[in-house]
């Protein structure tokens, strides 16, 4: 039980508050929390966590029983957790693909971010990444963009990414915007949203199949404003899980002021 | 005893050392810590903290056992603990003041902040609300200042609200900045202090009765050089609770030029 | 074992691995972590840390005896740990430098910054406070700069600092720029790097004698892509110690790039 919970009712109606979800998902970046930190965060938060992201390579600095023992708990709390998709890059270039996947699997990672943020991958190549992670079992995130920004996508081509992976069945298409969320993808070189840009990229798609990376507050309130207390947001900082859910429900002014005047 | 206690003095002279403090109030804003970083604060830090707030709704969204947990932790070192202002906007406006109030003493909650950020609340209901927290033995601090930007208040409304809230015996009225700290209150879209403004809004007020929000350095650095160093500051992030105390006793470059060149 | 070590190798060689390290430093900047918080910090990152600061005159505030544990748990994983410079500056200036060293030594302390940042000191003053350290077996870092924009050094004057505190045999000579990295040094306002006058400052000194503060990821971008992997980093926050060593270690995309396209 949650307190006041009994006192106090949600101000913003709407808020899907059962696992597993399938919108409204609130993606986490873990760049190296330790384990007391972990604990923290599912005890406090767990409930408003879907899936865990072991930031771009760090899973390969990390101690190997640290990251068994974090999956596990993350696990426990219904939380799926997956590498970075620069990660995967890496293995992949390497010609490691296969033996990555069944080396996340034993590590007991539950979900698979696949990008080209960084180098080239051909559709074809894609495809056969996307069809052997769902192969292995994995829950599969695409993710649409490039990190550097003179590779940027234009809103047509970010389009076309999301067409293309959601015909693969992925579970969601991230769309790129980095641990930054400036200057790429949606957002200008001060963290604002470039709307003319969104419009193109989202035309005629559903948005719920789409999960924004925000981690600026500005973004989160443009996204729930727009689409909801259940759109799906991602590269949230671990101490602005709660923050963010308050801004589902509408217990903060940004989204209470939605409700009351 | 702290480290090197006995080797060098404080540099800036004058700081409140001892609890509980009428001044050289530090009020920190907990967004969400779990109980091993609780336990980090209070060990490190818990001499120097007089006031933790539960920022906003976050309290509706915590598990009632780890928030009773983390209140009785602060309450073992002397630190009073009160939920955010907006909470209680919800609670008032959804008529559920007066078991809002009962539920937080429940819990453990030794203060509570009166604030009306958000929605709109007559003078005659924020009377009513601040006896009623004062009846039921809790410690008031009221808030002057809205959240959004377009309804920022004048230095004029704030005096005015200042000597409002003081008549009705609060213990401080705190001057709304927000977490974030930037255009609003009496900072400017960049964090800077709009020094006209503030004099208008302090004019002829005992700024010992007052708690700035400041949760910028510069800010910080501002209020300590200018109302010496026990001037009462809010919205401290927990890890900046040790640099705030180093600003305070003259422990860091910006203040221990006062006393040495 | 690192997670995924023998399936994905390391995209940027050369990287040195193994320590205690010459080259390839990375110094941290601790401003009051808590036990839980270090735990976390050496278990998840321990190896990638060559040294602590506790920064400023933090020690001075914190419980004598976390301050021994923390520093205990530090040395277990051959991380030294040293006071922050402007504590020094403080002892140094109250006359009780000898005494400062005494009790460094039997808090643990292993390692110290000597700086005149904040004060004045004369370069025969300098010179024995960095001779008494060594005689009592400290590694010592001497830094060179001033933390106040107006007193900021041109890049001649770091340069003659440099060459004066290598002839005293010092481990590292560390260039100021302040928790912030912004304004001072070789930074300007935003963080960006002034380059001409890092080339005045660093001409006809081997880099590898120098430790450069750089607490923003676009400055670790820079020093690694112009220096390699193994340039001495300073003033990184706890929480940026692994995705840096990922920037080392070609595991992010911004370094990434350097090796695949």
């Amino acid at each position: 039980m949650r307190a006041f919970e009994k006192i106090v009712s949600i101000p913003l109606k709407g808020r899907i508050l059962n696992k597993p979800r399938s919108d409204g998902i609130t993606m986490v970046i873990d760049t190296g929390l330790g384990l007391n930190a972990v604990k923290d965060l599912v005890q406090t938060a767990g409930e408003y966590i879907d899936i865990i992201k072991l930031a771009f390579g760090t899973s390969r600095l990390i101690p190997e029983n640290i990251v068994k023992k974090k999956i596990k708990l993350y696990n426990e709390y219904e939380i799926d957790v997956m590498p970075g998709g620069t990660f995967l890059e890496v293995a992949f270039i390497q010609g490691k693909l296969i033996d990555y996947l069944t080396e996340a699997k034993k590590l007991g990672f539950t979900a698979i971010e696949v990008s080209d943020g960084t180098i080239t991958i051909s559709d074809k190549d894609r495809s056969k990444i996307i069809k052997e992670a769902h192969n292995q079992g994995f829950k599969v995130l695409a993710e649409v963009g490039k990190k550097m920004k003179e590779e940027d996508l234009t809103g047509e081509e970010i389009a076309e990414g999301i067409k293309r992976d959601l015909e693969l069945g992925v579970f969601k298409v991230i769309i790129e915007s980095r641990e930054a969320g400036k200057g790429i993808g949606f957002y200008d070189e001060s963290g604002g949203i470039i709307e003319q840009k969104l419009e193109v990229a989202i035309k005629g798609i559903d948005v719920k199949n789409i999960l924004f990376e925000a981690p600026h507050k500005n973004q989160q309130v443009y996204f729930i404003k727009r689409f909801g207390p259940n759109v799906n947001l991602g590269n949230i900082q671990p101490n602005e899980v709660i923050p963010l859910e308050a801004l589902r429900q509408g217990l903060r002014a940004d989204t209470l002021k939605l409700v009351y005047k």
